[in-house]
């Protein structure tokens, strides 16, 4: 392990660097993102033990997944990352064959990708691992790949897993792993904060931090319904963290939620929020735990026009009121709308690079750490994240077999013990919600609610029949 | 999570505060155990998934099971454990159902108990998780448990899952952690150093260590061949610990090792040390690693006399050469032999509360770890632990299951990156090899070496025609 030379080593931005400090035992800082497959027709028995064999056989590692911490008692107040020989990734170790028990169905897969979830990565070995599941219902099998934010945002990730796939059947998969000679220039358009807060320097943050939060905390005429940090309400989702999490997942269909929007006059969002909003409304009133004012949602979104309905990439942070105190859904859906658009025009009248580094410090769960100081112990910041990240077009495989869905499972914080992500994949939103143990015993519940609360704003909205 | 008294505070003792103190991500300091059972004749399908119900409908969770960690700021420096009322007590959580890919024989087993036993309990709630894990070869299921350290030593974890089970196929089971009424007084005789040391104070520790190490560090006439601590040489065994861990078993059939033991003139513990020596020596020898001096074992043992094969309670610490640089298998025998005789004598030459307090030191993780100071970065104090626990003497059963073996997983610390710890069970010995993974790449071979070694022990000393 003594063996890397000095020119593997790189220094760590500013944020990632946070996001290896603010780790705890209770709060775990890596992203993960479950897939579930169908078995092509006729696959042999050793179908899934020949993607982990092949999984296990790769040549050569690619960047970041050779990427591990420096371990020097420097790098413990800076920490640094290095990249580790290909002879020393353990692939064995990185690769897991996992299996569920009988009858193997959505409950089982479940428990299994809540505990995988709740486990701390190995500090000493690059920052991931991949379980290949096998014995789900219906000739299924899922993979749970998690890998340490400081390595990579959500969206980087989902774009690393979903490159490694094919858009043909038969077409070539490889490990997401596996070193490739980039085929031509990506635009880096897709990460423009993470870019921009990567430049950044320590000095230059305080003045971009105050161009940023002091209109916030000027109250001009007229901005009255502009909502501000630690104006939600207190709730049991703004308790403490612990270590062990829970996971749920619920697939909407983006055409029955585009006719929702359409009919509403909203946003492909809107009606995103609208759903979690119902959703969360629900699961607080069966806890008699719903606040009287609504919660608050920070949303990652895109500033383009009304109309647009596109999940392109978040490039502002708002706050916006979900309405939950509202029982009309239509009220509600009007709430939120309103909340969203009051919101953007307020973050649309920031100059630019303000803009940037407001959604920076208000869109990652570091921030969220700092922003709430001692955690669960003041008043929340927002009651929960819901965000979107774009995800694949077009129908995917691995080896033939069909990718039928992928969620998103991220991280709870201290005082944020929900977080609701989604992506969309072929037609599909693909919603994962991840929860903190002991505060969201109804999870489960919760994703139930979701696909309920997607029918019920067809009905009020006229789309289907009543 | 804060309705709990303070008259359920229970004050920790000097030895299970450095338990909690000592613990990092890289050392988890939990004790695990991995039980095989066979199926009963025509079990119906549901038969693990019954056991999994049963464990998690508990009406009434018994002592050390509800105890978690106090999380008091005060609580960080000088840990206590508070009571857990049973409504708080998440039985879905501790008791997991698992199951193995297939083809579910022992390598898929030994790979998911390594890296169960890899991952740190949750300290939000009592320290212990349970998982019974079905899909394995031959009619079979195990069950893998694990408990900190803080919560109960080796024994008494065996004695506490020992007491779960009947002695008869149709008789009464329980859960380990249903709380029973004791039905008669055990004798307290199984823990003797323990015990003393939970009642030590503060104060008392400096006079005794005094005591117990002032005639170790004096160089005697006479005494020449009495290893002390930091005489192990350097080896691959000692070197950095991360997290994640190698776990390979073997069995042992007692009654040959009695054979071999009367035909060689020693004790059986002394049979184990030599199938462990040579078990080892193959090893290092295959990594051209073989240190030119004898590897030195840390030994807990009976200070009965010789001729008596019981494997009864340690209740003495050694240093014994393994004869380790010696090819000749019976000159190894020798060697080992004469020095467990020097060493007994030795220690028996100690007062008797020094003796105590001497084995105490030595012979706990906690100790190697203080002892070894800088862990991985110094001359290792010894170079790894062996140690027997003796087990339940009769076949066992769980609802009808037969216990065909009992493995213990210990803790592996900084500088000392493998432990062999083996119970006795109805006959055979019951070995668990537990590694750091980086460190012990080829633990399973060690295994099957050690079960090689009794055969080459069994020609060499003419119990078997060679």
């Amino acid at each position: 392990m003594t063996t890397t030379t000095r020119q593997a080593t790189r220094r760590m931005s500013l944020l990632d660097t946070a996001f290896v400090n603010v780790e705890t035992r209770d709060t775990p800082m890596h992203i993960g993102g479950l897939q579930i497959f169908s078995l092509p027709p006729n696959a042999p028995p050793d179908f899934v033990k020949n993607i982990v064999r092949r999984f296990r056989n790769t040549a050569k590692v690619g960047r970041p997944f050779n990427m591990k911490l420096e371990k020097t008692l420097w790098a413990r107040i800076a920490p640094s990352m290095i990249v580790v020989d290909d002879d020393r990734i353990d692939l064995s170790y990185h690769v897991r064959h996992s299996a569920l028990p009988d009858p193997g169905g959505e409950r089982e897969l479940g428990e299994l990708v809540s505990h995988l979830h709740s486990q701390l990565l190995d500090r000493s070995r690059p920052l991931w691992t991949c379980h290949v599941i096998e014995g789900l219902q219906n000739n299924r099998f899922a993979i749970y790949s998690k890998m340490h934010h400081a390595l990579a945002d959500g969206i980087s990730a989902m774009r690393l897993s979903a490159r490694a796939l094919s858009t043909e059947p038969d077409g070539e998969w490889f490990p997401a792993w596996e070193h490739r000679e980039p085929t031509h220039k990506r635009k880096r358009t897709h990460d423009q904060a993470r870019t921009v807060a990567a430049k950044l320097t320590a000095r230059e943050w305080p003045q971009i931090m105050k161009q940023a939060f002091q209109p916030m905390f000027k109250r001009e005429p007229g901005s009255e319904s502009v909502l501000r940090p630690f104006e939600a309400p207190p709730s049991i989702l703004n308790g403490e963290v612990t270590c062990a999490r829970r996971v749920a997942t619920q697939q909407l269909d983006m055409e029955r939620m585009k006719r929702v929007a359409k009919a509403a006059g909203g946003s492909l969002n809107d009606v995103f929020l609208a759903v979690c909003s119902s959703a969360l409304r629900r699961h607080l009133q069966s806890q008699n735990a719903l606040p009287d004012r609504s919660l608050i949602a920070g949303v990652p979104v895109s500033l383009r026009e009304a109309g647009d309905d596109s999940m392109s990439n978040a490039i502002g942070f708002l706050w916006a009121a979900l309405g939950t105190e509202l029982s009309d859904p239509k009220e509600r859906f009007a709430a939120i709308r309103a909340s969203m658009e009051v919101s953007k025009n307020h973050l649309k009248s920031l100059p630019q690079q303000a803009r940037i580094a407001f959604t920076l410090l208000t869109s990652m769960p570091t921030a969220l750490v700092l922003m709430s100081g001692l955690g669960a112990k003041v008043r929340p910041p927002m009651n929960l994240t819901i965000s979107n990240v774009p995800g694949p077009e077009h129908i995917l495989y691995l080896n033939g077999a069909k990718l039928e869905a992928t969620f998103p499972i991220s991280i709870p914080v201290q005082g944020q013990a929900l977080n609701i992500t989604c992506v969309s994949y072929a037609g599909q939103l693909n919603v994962g919600f991840t929860g903190s143990r002991d505060s969201l015993p109804g999870l489960q519940k919760m994703a139930v609610y979701a696909g309920e609360a997607l029918t019920e704003l067809e009905t009020v909205f006229g789309v289907i029949p009543a």
